[in-house]
């Protein structure tokens, strides 16, 4: 058995899949993509994935992107604890519910606001527009406003539940990303300040492994901002 | 058993299902949700589901929202034919793999542009910013673009291969939504009209009666352009 995981732990998927493995002891060969060098728009990229983006599965020859399919099949080759994402089908239907509510609802709004706030002035070197910032930061934090009021909800512990699953994962992941243009969601949200600890207790060490060039741009920036 | 679909057919991932459970021959109770008298957003509704979002199932008193998500329940409880949600681990994955991709790269940008150009003037009463619209119109081709050059390939009758399956219907009902904002994919894209064509008829006599509303808000608005 061979699994390779193309990730960069600048994506928020790529993080949740690397510790989600590391997690469930899965023997896997790490392959680094370096999005920051644009080596996911390279031809012998384009070779293993058509889309250009990470994260991506090579098992044994069968090569599959897009996250969420990723964790559902190697759950149908057991290779995660079923306790992770739960086989039984009403209990699997919530963990569900959440990742298909969270493409729209949640990520594109945190994965936004960290693109038009911190990617693309590193890019393009042109600083946001204060107005078309001030949109993207609206639409953040309605999305952790719905996150918080709808799925951590009074009496659970976790999104599905009182048991911890690839959910709260997923979703942690996420919420990380806008930490980097400077909001930490933490802060104003202390009901998720209080669940996202115990996701990265949860899934400690590996949660902070996947983590440490995350944490090592934010506080590189904490630095500078205290500078100014 | 009792199997409850709150719908509205004007929604394409409530048409999906409508018609997935049609050619699954399961017998449900069609609860009708009228979006255009915001029968969503009344305190009955929102104790159905609280995102105030239609399609949602009630199985036995399991309530659940997510298209995707009610699918696989679906297929779980044994209730549509494995030919459409594959049960090998490696064809599901395929099947999998799309349905995650089109929320963001596909989903979104059709239904923006059905939102903007149709809906909200409608709502409003003032007409798009040609500008904006323009912008919305450029994302809606490039999403067709790459549906069609990526997951109509060559050789291939359907998405995933050449059975077709609940990928294609999903893909199919999204494709839908457009064409009542005055733009009709397949004459821009010929795969993606012959594929189209395919899928249709595989559903006969439901993908007909699910677009029945759409296909006379269509018909009525080239009546209305063609008096202009």
């Amino acid at each position: 058995m061979t699994l390779k995981l193309y990730y960069d732990l600048m994506s928020q998927p790529s993080r949740s899949l690397y510790i989600l493995l590391k997690v469930s002891k899965c023997d896997f060969e790490p392959k680094f993509i370096d999005l920051r060098k644009g080596e996911h728009y390279s031809n012998e990229y384009a070779k293993i994935n058509r889309f250009q983006k990470v994260p991506v599965i090579d098992h044994n020859g069968f090569v599959l992107s897009e996250s969420v399919a990723i964790l559902r099949y190697l759950s149908g080759e057991n290779l995660i604890p079923p306790s992770l994402y739960p086989k039984d089908n009403q209990i699997r239907a919530r963990v569900d519910e959440f990742l298909e509510w969270h493409h729209i609802e949640f990520r594109l709004h945190l994965s936004m606001y960290f693109r038009v706030k911190h990617m693309d002035p590193i890019i393009t070197g042109i600083p946001p527009n204060p107005k078309t910032l001030k949109g993207y930061e609206r639409r953040l934090i309605s999305a952790l406003e719905t996150f918080e009021s709808q799925w951590l909800k009074n009496g659970n512990e976790f999104i599905t539940g009182n048991n911890i699953t690839v959910a709260d994962l997923f979703a942690a992941s996420e919420l990380e990303q806008p930490r980097m243009a400077g909001y930490n969601p933490a802060e104003r949200f202390l009901r998720i300040g209080s669940w996202w600890k115990n996701v990265r207790e949860h899934f400690s060490p590996y949660y902070d492994e996947g983590h440490v060039i995350l944490n090592k741009i934010v506080n590189k920036q904490k630095q500078q901002s205290s500078k100014l």
